[in-house]
């Protein structure tokens, strides 16, 4: 019987098609005949070489918290045009406006080198598992047990990280049923070679954000260098491109409706293991209240930005990222309404339940999901505290600053293990960047207003729950007048919005920080102290939570009977998929394609729909090149999938059963964002731009020769007979 | 060769299969192959008889601007819940709220009568071309040809109207190339007989108005009663039911896509004759001169509605019919641009004009173009005067009564048959019924600011285009504290916005008016002058219009040498049509049918999508009956077709091809409003409710077991295991 299960879960077919960010190891475990009907037609092994630790998979590269995929041997990278817009910006000035206009290297001389910029390429996976639970001493309470696990991983990295050029990891699957070590290698030399301009990069905008139809362009194409030795180097003149093993050769032909693809790359987060209650409570608390919340914050931004154009533009890419985070709070209490997901959640651990009640071996796994209920219910009580000081610390420019330098001065003393993560050696230069990156989005009548409207809901919290730091410093009652002239004092004394002065505290200890007397330093001082406190809170529950969520998740597992994907952890996965529509609503269907002739049908000429001349030129002339669906009659622009892809996922190959890349992922549906919860195969749909657009606009638009040879693509006769 | 051309004309297949208002008269024209290929299953002939002037066509009925159909010979009438609305309304209060709760009469006893509605019954259509042209006199001028005309429709209406509880009307078809005299029974006995509740009827509201995917359930069911012996008579308790000689039985399987329709009934005014460039003043010059002012007025109406509950109540349904014109602007202008209507129609034109230009014969018609156009730019040069004119005697209260009142006291001394059509004896009575209900729409401080709005446009205009009134009394230039000031003290001190006062005004003569020195009357009176001076020039335009255009129109249809069906005139037609959905812009697709399921899915509880509870109960039990659609699996609830329909077919009956009721037709989708300047197969899509919603509501959410016998259809099984 067991031996039977043990098969059962070594090769089988998943229980829905489009369901499963697969871990390379699991890919393996299913049925390959599954594999081959779906579409694949490359083996399995080709996918991923269980002896060597690596294959196919590992031509999706890591770009700065996107995915990007190899294209040709010579280090040619495709991924979305919002992963490397800092690279587009970096070169681009008044005189040499690229971001409007694109870019295009004529030549490797050309290629623009992005700093900062850097992809990790994977190179080998370990389970670590049994060296992790080895480091937690016998009879740890939870703490300890957080905090032995953490200084195991942080020394598994470092012993890891040894290597030159190398970023190492270690993920936890499933809640801690497993610790993998992920070991890349870092090439820090990356140069941009095309991007689109923005127009087509970004057509659409926020309006299109999350939506379809879609008719995005949101791709370019990067080259990673490495020493003349093949090793990975910083930029220098004297490097080579980067000597690619593996990468997905340009499928000339596209996709059409049916077609099997994959989608791989390096999902970040999601929450489908969560129990039904913890989902409930996030639908309840969590997403309204950033809806609440951070639709205050909105309007503030928006409202101020209004009365100062330079305002206006310092708080934009603030206003951008609370406006995708409330847009997906939306999205996440739409779907998880409408695809009934903690319904379904109740009912399948109901499910569960009943069967582990017949099985005595499960006995602890249900003790476990009780346990976790109740630590879930303790959580709820502080979740209003925990939301606002976290918003406080997380949100507003100001104290948030301030509670950073006085985090960094507590840490900076601890020997390196002994630091938070965040704070450890490694992490210090990317603090320095981000410590002067905030000068330029600082907006102090912005700032102020936002942090008044928090201070209001803080003194409105309730006996139990009240932030120290606020009613020492604003009072336990919420009389605007009042408030507001301590912040207007407290703002124009400071100087921890003086970038020099904030750099200097920045290698100062707590004493001298004190010894300063700047009431903004004070008041993250006074909080700090209710961050660490909250933070050991964490690392409590974290180490509860892993001492009883893999007892519950291996009966979840067991009672599958089947491979069942672990949650996203930011590692790399593969998701099988067909390129198909959806019905949105009662008698409306969206078609999985979308052409050139509706990216001219959604044309204003004013942002966000303003197709560029050349383009629009080419698009009107009918000038399609080889680059024609036959079915559409037209230039395939984006295409859908039933992929189970989530952030992370942004610029994702998406491949084809050949392994040739049809498409580049770079969204997800608005009816599907709530698929971090449940996967609902009515709704499940990624957004690709399609190969063919690609293709077409390296043709027909830019006539970008040297590229389509290297890429090892024809040039079209249409866009020759145009020269 | 003109013989085939002849015959080509008399029996032949249309252009587009769902183009064409056909006349009666054309059904017998159209080959009946073609109609019986399309899915007629009924001989043309029983459509219509040529020989009786009648046939099934004339089950479709005139229920005051609206269309209805019989759909039992007991004179029972479908039709769409906006038409009765008024009936619903009258018999409602706070106690029996049958707006809200609908209504069901259990018994014939309990039918409700509706005071003033009508139902006008075709009986004959008689060619009267020869004597209309006979009555000009030889060398008449434009004004003398337009006079001429209208006298001896009014003796021909005459003369038809001798006849008892008989309405008639002369028509003019192809701009004059054909008149016709219709007859009909009036009758003035209507009765509710059923109306499902307002949050059924008018789901969706504004919201969904001109929308699609649509759930709306608008429709209701009427009856008409006569005398014992049958003929017309006003209520009475002894009167019968009517006896339908044609009536439409209910088709209990329904419709699927593909499945071929016809609509019938009254479609209004439609404007597919006019000259490209008539057409391209309008797209440039009314449509966005309506967005603009009434935009305008829309926004004071809705700003002083929410400073006051009773004036928002007083402005609601103005503010409808405001929103319902500027919306439908919106419409045609970006249907218009959607469906390049205008370049179609020159395009047409210019094809028109080379094949006549090789014909001596037509020379003539390319005479009348040329003159029909040169008086279009001609016209063109007054439009803003015109058009601000005709707001303010025609959109706002005060001035618009005041005009009326002026007007009334001028024509109201001249013999009947020399009046204006509006001020003839006949009308009369509707005449004081509109000065009485005028006084719940009276909110003087919203009518205040609309008239200051326009009087600042008038002020605005050119030295060549004044209006003469709004100089003299508000001065030729704008200065907001002067011209309000005027208008404070012309609303404080008239009596023309006082009913008992206007009823008394209503009797005087144009002495008595100027003897009271009301300032508003006053203006009125000035602005008559400048109204009879307009209607003069719009006579003229009309005498000249019915001289050219009717040579023009030949050669259109002879180089056509098929039927071209008559721009819609408020006559009875038909249009074919099929079950089909469109693709409303690239990567979308909307299906035709739509499902009790979609109608939960946009229930919010909140208006306009409040499902009552009564429905949403049957709706979530799934007790569909036998109303279910085996494809759907549910319960079809609003469906479209590419039927050529516009305002007026409200309430038409949508019919298979054996002559039974499939639908109700109750608007179309936003891409169509265009639709109005050419047929554009695409996005013509005119919206039903599916005779199986009509069923389910009255089988399984009302038990209407009465009506349902009366109407020979079974009750479903499921209802009656309920009980």
């Amino acid at each position: 019987m067991k031996k039977t299960l043990l098969l059962l879960s070594l090769v089988a077919a998943p229980a829905l098609a489009g369901e499963g960010k697969w871990t390379p190891q699991q890919v393996l475990e299913l049925d390959p005949a599954w594999l081959k009907a779906q579409g694949l037609q490359v083996p399995p092994q080709r996918l991923w070489d269980p002896k060597r630790g690596t294959g196919l998979l590992a031509g999706a590269v890591n770009v700065g918290g996107c995915t990007g995929a190899f294209i040709a041997e010579t280090g040619l990278i495709i991924t979305n045009h919002h992963c490397v817009f800092s690279i587009i910006q970096e070169h681009s000035s008044p005189q040499r406006d690229l971001i409007t206009q694109g870019f295009l290297a004529k030549s490797r001389e050309e290629e623009l080198p992005g700093k900062g910029s850097r992809v990790q390429v994977p190179r080998s996976f370990k389970d670590v598992t049994k060296e992790m639970f080895a480091a937690v001493p016998e009879g740890a309470d939870d703490l300890t047990r957080q905090k032995a696990l953490e200084r195991k991983e942080k020394e598994l990295v470092a012993e890891c990280e040894k290597r030159p050029a190398t970023r190492c990891r270690v993920a936890s699957f499933d809640g801690g049923v497993q610790f993998v070590l992920s070991d890349s290698v870092e090439l820090a030399d990356v140069r941009l070679v095309y991007a689109p301009p923005r127009a087509v990069g970004e057509y659409g905008g926020e309006e299109d954000n999350w939506m379809w139809p879609r008719h995005t362009g949101d791709f370019s194409i990067i080259r990673a260098y490495a020493a003349p030795d093949g090793s990975a180097a910083k930029y220098s003149a004297q490097n080579v491109p980067y000597k690619a093993e593996f990468f997905f050769p340009l499928a000339t032909e596209g996709v059409k409706p049916d077609d099997f693809v994959m989608v791989l790359g390096y999902p970040g987060t999601t929450f489908r293991a969560l129990l039904a209650e913890d989902m409930a409570e996030r639908q309840a608390r969590l997403y309204p209240r950033v809806v609440d919340v951070y639709g205050e914050l909105i309007r503030i931004l928006e409202e101020e930005g209004e009365k100062d154009p330079a305002g206006k533009i310092a708080v934009a890419s603030h206003l951008k990222g609370l406006h995708n985070r409330y847009k997906n709070s939306g999205g996440q209490l739409a779907g998880l309404k409408r695809g009934r997901i903690v319904e379904k959640q109740r009912e399948a651990e109901a499910a569960v339940v009943a069967w582990a009640e017949k099985r005595k071996e499960y006995a602890g796994a249900l003790k476990a999901r009780a346990e976790l209920l109740s630590l879930q219910a303790e959580k709820a009580k502080t979740f209003e505290r925990e939301f606002l000081l976290d918003s406080v610390r997380g949100v507003v420019k100001a104290p948030a600053l301030a509670v950073l330098l006085a985090r960094l001065s507590q840490e900076r003393v601890k020997p390196d293990l002994e630091r938070r993560p965040e704070f450890m050696e490694r992490e210090l230069p990317r603090l320095a960047d981000r410590l002067e990156r905030e000068q330029k989005n600082l907006f102090t009548a912005a700032d102020k207003r936002m942090f008044l409207a928090l201070v209001r809901r803080a003194q409105g919290l309730g006996e139990g729950e009240r932030i120290a730091a606020i009613d020492k410093h604003f009072g336990r009652t919420y009389a605007e007048k009042d408030v507001s002239a301590k912040l207007d004092a407290l703002y124009a004394s400071t100087k921890v919005l003086d970038l020099a002065e904030r750099q200097k505290m920045a290698g100062e200890t707590e004493a001298q920080l004190r010894a300063r007397k700047d009431p903004l330093l004070d008041f993250g001082l006074d909080l700090s102290a209710e961050v660490v406190a909250l933070e050991e809170q964490r690392d409590r529950r974290a180490g509860a939570n892993v001492r009883l969520m893999p007892e519950w998740r291996r009966a979840v597992m067991a009672h599958a009977g089947k491979p069942v994907a672990p949650d996203a952890n930011s590692t790399l996965r593969v998701t099988f998929a067909k390129v198909k529509g959806y019905a949105p609503r009662d008698g409306a269907l969206y078609t999985p394609q979308t052409t050139l002739a509706g990216v001219m049908e959604k044309h204003t000429g004013q942002e966000p729909f303003d197709v560029p001349e050349k383009v629009a030129a080419a698009a009107e002339a009918k000038k399609y090149g080889p680059w024609v669906d036959k079915r559409l009659k037209d230039v395939p622009v984006n295409f859908l999938a039933d992929a189970d892809t989530t952030g992370g996922n942004s610029g994702s190959p998406t491949v084809n059963g050949k392994g040739q890349l049809v498409g580049v992922n770079f969204d997800r549906v608005w009816e599907n964002v709530a698929n971090d919860f449940g996967y609902n195969p009515d709704v499940a749909r990624n957004v690709n731009v399609d190969v063919r657009y690609v293709l077409w606009l390296l043709d027909q638009v830019e006539d970008a020769d040297g590229l389509l040879r290297e890429l090892g693509v024809r040039k079209g006769p249409k866009a020759q007979e145009r020269r």
